[in-house]
């Protein structure tokens, strides 16, 4: 037994082709190709070159995934234009990095940008634990199929896991991505840990405005050397995206499902992680993504989105409000706590409330008070799904009246963001409130159809 | 156009059917029944007589749906042994309560408890506004389905929004479902706002241990006056379950799509409203539901539950602490506010952190304070879905360290619950992490096969 086999656990799957069924294990009978055999793969004018590995026994009969020199797997779908060499005998798997690619002339220009986070993170095997380690050079060079998509410029923010991330951290982030557009970058790739990937995300759909190219943020649920990491599938797919999609928005690029079949990118607004390790965490709430790419193809899934322009100028607005607090309501939730927040200087409570907004009658009296202190008081719904409307009931309309702000479908973490930021712009309230109703970067969807 | 119409916003529909086609359109031409025609459905032995009212046009071409007398909505599907029939000419719809049904005999006890919620209100159509004001006993009577289902013993507990209920009011829904079961009920159900029912579901569930009987929370999503509303359904339902079902659980009754085909009874610990408005908002998860009723069957969908069993005898653990807080991690998160709760006297704190269940370090040092004070603070993942792993990455395992409690995959809502229920059981620290982490009412699910 390989020590490869021992490290990724894939052990109990036995036989030549563990895991391959149907057109994938017929495609590597015909060229002899078995586990552990180096192959090539060429495939829409992309080569893949790496170490064929087993598959989850879950896995569909269209897939092959590849062990990419280095660690990084990619799954790739087999169609009948596919075509599969193999290119070398059966390898140990070590981690030696190559140096980074040379660069093709006359693709576009991608900025890198990494800040942390599982897909720029390894196991040590001697503890199991993940740890921060490779940075964007490296994903770079252990990548090589990226030097076939895009130029890149690949540049370390910061390791960090992302919930150390602040909103000071957004604000440096969006720096950067502006400094490397006004470097020519036809697109930016952010790669992010995926705990706070969305806050970021929602961050940066406010602070940089009017842009010119694609800015895409792409994480990992699975660290890259482990064989059902989705890092390269995210990273090449995002680097696709930065360096051609249509569109100029915030975007994050994941697994739409839990196979490699298909990325889907999502609006900076209006996505969540919504299950703590599976590959398909990342949804678009109450939305569909704006796009989606599979077999190296961009499709998009709405019409109404910024149009790419490499002449538009961008518009800095960066700052952000360190006064603002996201409160989630909960029976018998203490209405002192907004008092407390308020007197240490609050400027903003985005209320994570019940069903179609509502706080019990219990914290009225502090709300009140917040808002006569000339403090924003918001609200956003626990149910996730769904849009607020606080004139439906007695305590809703109550709320209204007292001063709060209904955000209609607006998530509760893009809310705390912009209003982070939207206190960032101005100390004015009215400014601040007006700012924050109004939609800048989709994050209020249009109303849906009545059920 | 009758007053019906133009109340429930149903005249852009036309014609003698509106909404109504293939099998349900067809069984109506059968008998020459129309709309506001009155008619009896006869189906598995249940009678239901109503009036026939328009459709959605999203709607099925299976079912039919009548208001019953009164005002309350039904969808019933048509199958080849549903008889139809016409037993009066159309009608104005005016909401006349007519007196509670004669009870039948020999019919299981169920008792039917109401605290409130869209369940039990009335839009004012005046405003257009949702109000409290119909009692169990007004429900029973204008259901008179029920009264084939069970004998019904009503009782008003309060007339409350679900977001003003508080510990102590599931301690005093504790006590009167304890105090019906004595009296012989051989089911309970509960009449509920769905703003916080999954939190009151799970109350009970940690409450009420040993059951002999199930404990059934039903809501509606859309008030019964208006024509796509779920009271009905759900309520039939839910007293059949209390009534029939062979589990003594607390589960909450509810629709298990937008159709009025299914209803699904989740569990206590395992709930969430997962939309603000659709009538298929509460989900299960991690878990499937532990049973569907579907035309008046139920069907189990879990082997693993406590049995119904009259003989057994029903403990009462219902004290909850108000000492616990639960409080959602966002980037930039001041750890300030953790001090200032423990200097208020909070003894338990439920964190709802990112991903795999984490916080920004910079919370630690006020986390270890609170930890040494003897404050309980134990973690969970605003992912919703998933399971917190704390041994995965570095600031997980720091928080571990500390003494922060990882709990598994138990919702965020249930875990601030149980823990209050904890803090209400024992002051001893050790005592109450014991109840905490360890599984009492399926809060905690097996864990899943990887992907």
């Amino acid at each position: 037994m390989s020590a490869f086999r021992k490290k990724s656990g894939v052990n109990e799957l036995s036989g030549k082709f563990p895991g391959y069924k149907g057109d994938a294990l017929q495609a590597l009978q015909e060229v002899g190709a078995e586990i552990e055999d180096q192959i090539r793969v060429t495939k829409n004018g992309l080569t893949y070159e790496g170490i064929l590995i087993p598959r989850s026994e879950h896995g569909d009969d269209k897939h092959l995934v590849l062990k990419l020199r280095s660690g990084y797997n990619i799954g790739i779908k087999i169609t009948p234009t596919t075509k599969i060499e193999k290119i070398g005998p059966k390898t140990e798997l070590t981690f030696v990095p190559p140096p980074p690619p040379e660069q093709k002339k006359n693709l576009p220009k991608v900025a890198l940008l990494s800040t942390g986070g599982t897909i720029a993170s390894r196991v040590d095997y001697r503890t199991g634990a993940v740890r921060p380690a490779v940075s964007a050079n490296d994903l770079y060079s252990i990548i090589p199929e990226l030097s076939d998509i895009a130029v890149i410029d690949a540049k370390i923010l910061f390791s960090l896991f992302s919930e150390d991330l602040t909103p000071d951290h957004w604000t440096k982030i969006a720096e950067a991505v502006a400094a490397h557009i006004a470097q020519g970058a036809d697109g930016v790739v952010i790669t992010h840990g995926t705990d706070t990937m969305a806050y970021t995300a929602a961050a940066l759909s406010f602070a940089l405005q009017n842009l010119p190219v694609p800015v895409v943020l792409v994480g990992a649920q699975r660290s890259e050397d482990r064989p059902s990491s989705d890092a390269a599938t995210n990273l090449i797919e995002g680097v696709l995206a930065a360096a051609k999609a249509p569109f100029a928005e915030v975007v994050v690029a994941m697994h739409e499902t839990i196979s490699d079949e298909s990325i889907v990118l999502h609006r900076g607004t209006k996505v969540r992680k919504c299950h703590t390790s599976r590959r398909d965490a990342f949804k678009s709430i109450n939305v569909d993504p704006i796009a989606r790419i599979k077999d190296g193809e961009i499709t998009l899934m709405t019409e109404d989105y910024s149009k790419r322009d490499r002449n538009r100028e961008l518009i800095m607005r960066s700052r952000f409000s360190w006064n603002v607090k996201l409160l989630k309501f909960y029976p018998g939730m203490d209405a002192e706590i907004i008092n407390l927040l308020v007197e240490k200087g609050c400027k903003g409570i985005v209320l994570e409330g019940t069903g179609l907004g509502h706080v019990s009658r219990r914290c009225f009296q502090s709300i009140r008070r917040a808002i006569e202190g000339n403090a924003i008081v918001a609200m956003t719904s626990q149910c996730i799904w769904g849009r607020v409307n606080m004139n439906v009931y007695e305590n809703g309309r109550d709320l209204l009246s007292l001063g709060v702000i209904p955000l209609s479908d607006m998530l509760p973490e893009t809310a705390f963001v912009k209003l982070s930021w939207a206190l960032g712009q101005s100390d004015d309230v009215e400014v601040t409130k007006n700012l924050l109703t109004n939609n800048i970067a989709h994050e209020i969807s249009a109303r849906t159809v009545k059920m």
